[in-house]
């Protein structure tokens, strides 16, 4: 069947796909080709040729772009941390091929499903008829039935749909001599599956076979298409309950003597970042965040309300203090208690004086309101608190002279003595003396408020699980700049191909004008053992001419869990590379000539690249002062050697919880 | 709880489990540490580091290595490859932590359910009381549940094992002032989940949580394990049965004029390739293989009996005609008739004289006979075909007079015109007209015949599923060499990972005295798309003093899709790497100097590497001819730049029907 089937008023289904994913501002499709997803491809290709014309059924005319990731687990990863800038409303897409490329995806897809991000996954499946008949295909497992990927898709991803079975029920079918089909539920289901996945913040999954790219849907959803918008809101709260909560709430922080806000992970994934710092503003209160809910509201020297990150027995003494002793009504934003999230379960506080803001319900100490959303109730908070604000404010300021003495707020360096007391006498004895420890290396200690003197305003900053993600917590961010971490899933190798997605989506929002995206850097923070996992996705950033600074820090291993278990063991080393050949491999030699073909003429110019070393502490100063460097107008991989067996306090204090933990 | 639990009888649960893959002859367990499985692990080094000694309850006594990789998915392919070489009874070992890490394996195992390799998965999971309270853990869903993972293992794997739902059921439970708990169903269960797994030819999986691991078993498992063997063969077959079926056989072989036997894929996983090669031997008959079979008989000058390649339609006129005219009987063994192995399901065969043998039942025309295995069946039918076996091999010889005059079956290169034929006027003309193409690019056409004469007796060949496995199907092997290659799962990327598998398989087997692997060299071909995904594998190698040789064929993109569908469109295209870097970047830098570490004592040394390229024939000749690069005592990584467009005949055949199976 050839895309010019179906009548003049009917519209073909990979059309209606493409037009919905359009409405939904999707900017690129990820993935890697596979043959029974091939057609699909193309009709992107074609969709994308025509975007702005006449046959354009989406609404701003900007078809969403294919970029080609070099594996199917990179192409998750990076459409996470694409969906991570772009917002919760603006979800990712990733396509891949039935069996192989679907599987390898799998965990990709299952991190976005715990950490809250909304993409859609399609795979492209081989022809309804070749499934009916069970036909032995490649990338199947040998036993006729197709049923095995979907039902892995079940346990990963928040709704389901595969076209084969649709036509199977007889829902799918052709009318008129082939020319337009019965398609009603088809569209009507497809619009279901990504309203789910914009809503809930959470991956959807649609099998695609391959016959019914072109099944040509009826002309009733060409017009479903402009009259039905998709329904990616959630309602609004019914007015009684949302009065009754909003008035116990307010109660409790006029009787309060001091209220604070701790904004965590679903504030960002549910979309609530303006609501809540509307709230902050208006209530004058102080704020925290825990490490998955930070720089969802400004901690720059701007906001006088900001008093750090919250980690339960993680957490900086002079917070704790505060959340744990001083306050006395905690209103949470999007709460997420996971280990990571919560210093391993060791919050000190206690349920009687926490309010919990949810995205589905709201729990006042002992009570819960099923079905009033946070995002009704905070506009209507920030009201109710707005009268008293400046009063609060004033409070506020007090208070957080307290956190405010944290070394690590002000991302001031630590004195020698600071410094040599992370190591241990015989780690100082191993690199040459105290000497060469404060004057030279660079250690886990100077590193990150080095790093937090480094950044500036609009900076997204992705840092991968383990000595990364943990060194940026303690970091304390410039304003509109970003942390991006996997701290729930915490998969390991997320973050190099995350950066891909980071860097695409400054990009579309560069285009769209957004002057922070436009300002703003994107900057990785990984390790050397981490690296390995995905490092290939790099060649995709400098086909795309996009300009990272990535962070290799180089310990020898994987650190993390030297922490946690095995600090000599052989199984946590790993093959040493020779980073500095890394980006010139990841780009044509020198003589490279490439072929002729008129689809290369769109490809973005490939960027530059810059490799730097950086063994000592007056190496890595003079790069980060480097004005060229800070241009960050290349692909730029920096490798920190650091020494091995040092880690941030926050990880060293994990490391020992989770150990005990896994005993 | 420490390694020391337990009183002096019992034994701890993964002594237990060690000690069983000890039995199995598991030479190495690969994987990627996580903080679930790092205390698993230190009982791997520990039991590794006391093998031989009293304390081991092995036979062989001789304990499994760890061997780490660049990521999980690569871990499943290396093991996938081991289990290849070393053979149907030997299953291979993967472990990985608890979601982000089995997820990454999902593809990998898969593949092994796919294609019937034995792989046991162990997951290193949160301790069973985390998972009863149902703690917001790192690595999971954060819906406090942890039955996913193990629904998704259900999907890939032939039988599952999850300790903490033993532990759940009281089926595991601490005895004595915690010395000695009531184990023995975890004993049994465990044995029964090994045995599947190399008995059926397929990967399993098993859920340790960490807590479990040094779980106290009584002193019975410990008389288990050196009392009850595990029970890895199939039980013989019934007598009657068996002789019926033996008889209707003989007779039917007996009145035809012209039996042929077709070697297929089960008879490699299944475990009959000595009892096929003695049946070949004493009937005299003409063989054939299909793609996936192929190898399993000697195809070298050496076996007159043996006649080519069936691939259905795809296959050279010479073995059709054969197949499909001459042949009044064809007795096929281990037969998977999937769309790649059969050229797109293209057999002009028919049931009425078609014999199968299987593992587990023998189909003689329409009859089947359910519960008569192939392992018993074919020792007599060897025996009953001995008698008439001289003038069969006259009659064979005979017939394949015919086959042999196929040109690719004794590598012989083609003729210039041959060359010319495989081309497009507008192709030569794109490569510098007639002569340039002759004389000096390297074609599909003389690259496969070329290197069939390359290979030697001994060598294993990896295809990857592509340009590289279609063009080996072309080649003709010399003795006791073996082609490997994922013709059904066909999963991109698996032969860089698997490669790793098969250089640990051949140093297994040279230990072990092997003669042809001693003499054979491992040798990969795969193209530059495939290699994107998965070249950090080449990493370990390097780490583990292997020597393979990599064949890269740079065609600049996806080549098989291209032949598919979309020749010019860009998502086929790839980010050119620049290859002549790639080895030296997967290993130390020159000045790199590793930290004094006693666990690195006992590692093997790193290999040299080498890297060429070629452009043209005369380059590939004279490097294939050198006597140092024949040695293949490097990591050798060869780039042999090819043009776009080109690939081998049946690869362009299966393309064309693969392309309209899709519309």
């Amino acid at each position: 069947m050839s895309s010019s089937a179906g009548t003049r008023n009917s519209i073909l289904l990979s059309e209606y796909l493409l037009s919905r994913l359009e409405q939904l501002n999707v900017p690129v499709i990820q993935g890697v080709p596979g043959d029974y997803s091939l057609g699909l491809l193309s009709q992107f290709l074609d969709h994308h040729a025509k975007s702005g014309s006449k046959q354009n059924h989406g609404i701003n005319g900007k078809a969403p772009e294919w970029i080609g990731n070099a594996n199917e687990l990179n192409a998750t990863y990076s459409a996470d941390g694409l969906a991570r800038v772009l917002g919760p409303q603006r979800p990712s897409v990733v396509v891949t091929t039935m069996g192989v490329g679907e599987l390898s995806a799998a965990n990709g897809i299952a991190g976005c499903y715990s950490e809250r991000i909304p993409v859609i996954h399609i795979v492209g499946t081989p022809t309804s008829s070749a499934q009916e008949h069970g036909l032995l295909l490649h990338h199947t497992l040998g036993d006729h039935k197709f049923v095995a990927f979907g039902q892995i898709a079940r346990q990963i991803t928040a709704a389901q749909l595969d076209f084969a079975l649709l036509k199977r029920e007889g829902r799918m079918q052709l009318m008129e001599k082939d020319s337009e089909g019965t398609g009603e539920d088809a569209a009507r289901e497809l619009d279901r599956i990504l309203e789910v996945c914009v809503r809930q913040a959470l991956p959807v999954y649609i099998a695609l076979p391959s016959d019914l790219v072109h099944f040509p849907l009826p002309a009733s959803c060409k017009h479903r298409l402009t009259e039905q918008s998709l329904q990616t809101g959630f309602s609004p709260n019914k007015a009684d309950s949302e009065a009754y909560v909003l008035r116990v709430i307010t109660d409790k922080v006029t009787n309060a003597k001091c209220p604070v806000i701790l904004v965590d992970a679903c504030t960002l994934r549910h979309n609530v970042v303006k609501e809540t710092r509307a709230l902050v503003a208006s209530s004058g209160l102080p704020i925290f965040t825990t490490p998955m809910g930070k720089t969802a509201v400004d901690e720059s020297d701007a906001n006088p309300q900001y008093g750090g990150v919250y980690i339960g027995s993680i957490s900086s003494p002079e917070v704790k203090e505060v959340i744990e002793e001083k306050a006395d009504l905690i209103i949470a934003i999007g709460t997420l208690q996971s280990d990571f999230n919560t210093g391993n379960f060791s919050y000190r506080t206690r349920r009687e004086s926490t309010i919990e803001l949810h995205s589905d319900r709201i729990c006042v100490a002992f009570a819960t309101y099923e079905g009033v959303r946070m995002k009704g109730l905070l506009p209507k908070l920030t009201d109710a608190l707005k009268k008293h604000g400046r009063q609060r404010l004033e409070k506020t300021e007090e208070l957080l002279r307290v956190a405010r003495r944290i070394p690590t707020f002000n991302n001031k360096l630590p004195t020698p003595q600071e410094e040599l007391s992370t190591f241990t006498h015989e780690q100082i004895g191993a690199m040459g003396g105290s000497q060469s420890v404060t004057s030279s290396i660079i250690s886990q200690a100077y590193l990150w408020p080095r790093v937090g003197q480094f950044l500036r305003p609009g900076d997204r900053v992705i840092g991968e699980t383990g000595t990364s993600a943990f060194g940026l917590m303690e970091v304390r961010f410039p304003r509109d700049a970003q942390f991006l971490a996997q701290v729930l899933w915490g998969s390991i190798g997320w973050s190099c191909p995350a950066t891909l997605g980071v860097s695409l989506g400054m990009r579309e929002l560069t285009k769209q004008g957004d002057a922070a995206a436009k300002q703003g850097r994107t900057i990785l923070f990984i390790g050397d053992g981490s690296l390995q996992l995905t490092l290939q996705e790099i060649g995709t950033m400098i086909r795309q001419g996009l300009t990272p600074l990535i962070f290799v820090l180089n310990n020898d291993g994987y650190e993390i869990e030297r922490q946690i278990h095995g600090a000599e063991a052989s199984y946590n080393d790993i093959q040493p590379y020779n980073h500095s050949l890394l980006l010139d491999l990841l780009r044509p030699p020198p003589n490279y000539r490439r072929p002729t073909n008129p689809s290369h003429a769109s490809d973005p110019e490939m960027s530059k690249t810059a490799y730097h070393a950086t063994h000592t502490k007056a190496e890595l100063h003079a790069l980060l002062k480097d004005e060229e460097f800070n241009k960050a107008d290349k692909c730029t991989l920096v490798e920190v050697f650091m020494p091995r067996g040092d880690a941030p306090a926050a990880l060293r204090r994990q490391a020992e919880m989770s150990s005990s933990t896994n005993a």
